[in-house]
């Protein structure tokens, strides 16, 4: 094997860290041979086994409700500023954080930097389709407002994305919008719809627009948004398949009879269930970084860690920083 | 009983126009007394029993996909028209519509008008809310690009309408962004969200920011947004509703032992699948126009028919046009 630079992991970000943040790392390692250097407070990183993993001290740590910006600028040696200096200095190839997603962002665009021609990252989620690959929606909250410009890149910057992770040779991309005729949505979808459809791009096909009830469907490969509307569908969606999942256990518990049904259908619930979890997708991309910078969940468990981790080793393997400089240049 | 005014009843809208729109005009005769007159085209009209309802002739149908200013303009003698004349011209208390949504904001708003005094008229729908009263958002289309004094407005109104349906004394309002702080958000979320607390009114509480997370909780009573946020978040929760529901009956009929467990639990899944329907809310209203309108779901059955003239009824009953007149002046 060649040799292969480690991941930059922030093992002080997250609601269960540094525990499950450490024990994720070695499952990745364990598992898969894939090397983190853990980043963050020496002491409180060893009160853990993380096996052969190396560990990088970093004295600071960025709260969850921190301002993002004024925490990456004055807690200089923060695990989160760290992760990023690490990639940005070619010691690591990727960074991974559960932490202050703002402050993950900020410490991407402060330390590490924009690509050149990329006017602003987009953060890229992955939403869970039932028996096919996920869809891709881009800005998930990173850009409350928008220019067509950009969204034209998140569309460019998107197939990349999905092709990559996915297989897709040339990736179904939508706007997101309030109707699918092209007259439909704010000057926003209907300025950016036009440049899509005139760029007749080779990478993706535009398929026009699509309605938030598309998103769980298999209609787009990479949906394209604005970071406010994406945000506010992202959480909708999530905060419905948790409200599911939280009747349907309440209804199954109700008594003796109900519990019976629920061992039947567990069987079946289970891998569905899965197949919808935030977890199992660990993590959205900043798309547009010079360097690969992936935010999970803050209710990152480990194994939602090392899902992450091997999402982070494979894209770097594809090379997907210069893809994505070719797609926009 | 006093007598009332009828509701215009646009028996030709709707994708099962014109018979269970007749169906449910009677069904609401039969069992609440409530008096509709159906208007549409006299001889379709009697293909089906109506029992002592009466029908108002129009020779003119909107189709769904009609260009919906124009088909307005054009079709002086469409059903859709002809009902917003009857509640101009005081002949009937309230119109409802279950085709065209476009087209019937249009004949609202060329046949009734305006409110005086309201920038922009808003789409109020509600939101089903297991266990408690439904939540009401606007605007959930109406006005894809909107300005903050608007969303003023439809705060204001939005909790008449919270106030006269579910009975709330003191509405929370709340505005839909990507975060609970009043720094997070569009440039447009951010001035609402101080012109709201400035404006510190009596008539409901202002609790702040909501994410999309929230709009299946009981956090707030009405939800304000910009019609194309607002109809995104609608669709995304139609959409992962049926995808629900769809997948689980899918799992129920696996095989012999998972429909047992369907027959244990389908007595329990039904009163939460009908809290749920969109058919029992019986649509949408128009707040900001100069009389009751309301807009049903396309799919809109019998049942969704029947309640949507209750609310109308009752709306009508309640006097909501004067108070929203007081609301915002």
């Amino acid at each position: 094997m060649a040799f292969e630079l480690p991941i930059a992991l922030d093992a002080m970000g997250g609601d269960f860290a540094p525990k499950e943040i450490i024990l994720g790392a070695k499952k990745a390692f364990d598992e898969h041979s894939i090397a983190s250097l853990l980043v963050g407070d020496e002491s409180k990183i060893s009160e853990f086994d993380r096996g052969s993993l190396s560990v990088f001290h970093a004295s600071e740590v960025i709260a969850m409700d921190e301002d993002p910006a004024k925490a990456i600028r004055n807690k200089k040696d923060s695990s989160l500023a760290r992760c990023a200096e690490l990639v940005k200095t070619g010691k690591c190839s990727a960074t991974i954080s559960a932490g202050n997603t703002g402050a993950a962002m900020a410490a991407a665009l402060l330390k590490i930097g924009r690509i050149k021609g990329v006017s602003r990252p987009a953060i890229a989620t992955t939403i869970p389709v039932l028996g096919h690959h996920p869809l891709v929606m881009l800005d998930s909250g990173a850009n409350a407002e928008c220019q067509s410009e950009w969204l034209v890149q998140f569309a460019q910057m998107g197939s990349v994305y999905s092709s990559i992770r996915y297989g897709i040779d040339r990736p179904k991309v939508a706007l997101l919008s309030i109707g699918e005729e092209s007259t439909k949505g704010s000057p926003l979808v209907k300025e950016t719809h036009k440049k899509l459809a005139e760029l007749n791009s080779e990478t993706f096909e535009f398929i026009g627009n699509v309605e938030g009830r598309d998103l769980l469907s298999a209609v787009a490969d990479v949906v394209v948004t604005d970071g406010f509307t994406g945000n506010v569908a992202l959480k909708t969606l999530e905060g419905s398949v948790k409200f599911f999942m939280k009747m349907l256990l309440n209804i199954m518990n109700t008594n003796e009879e109900t519990k019976k049904a629920q061992d039947i259908l567990l069987n079946y619930l289970l891998p569905v269930a899965d197949e919808l979890d935030p977890e199992s997708t660990g993590g959205a991309m900043l798309l547009g970084i010079d360097g690969i910078s992936l935010i999970s969940h803050g209710s990152s468990s480990s194994k939602a860690i090392s899902s992450a981790l091997r999402i982070a080793h494979d894209l770097s393997n594809a090379n997907i920083v210069q893809r994505l400089k070719e797609a926009v240049s």
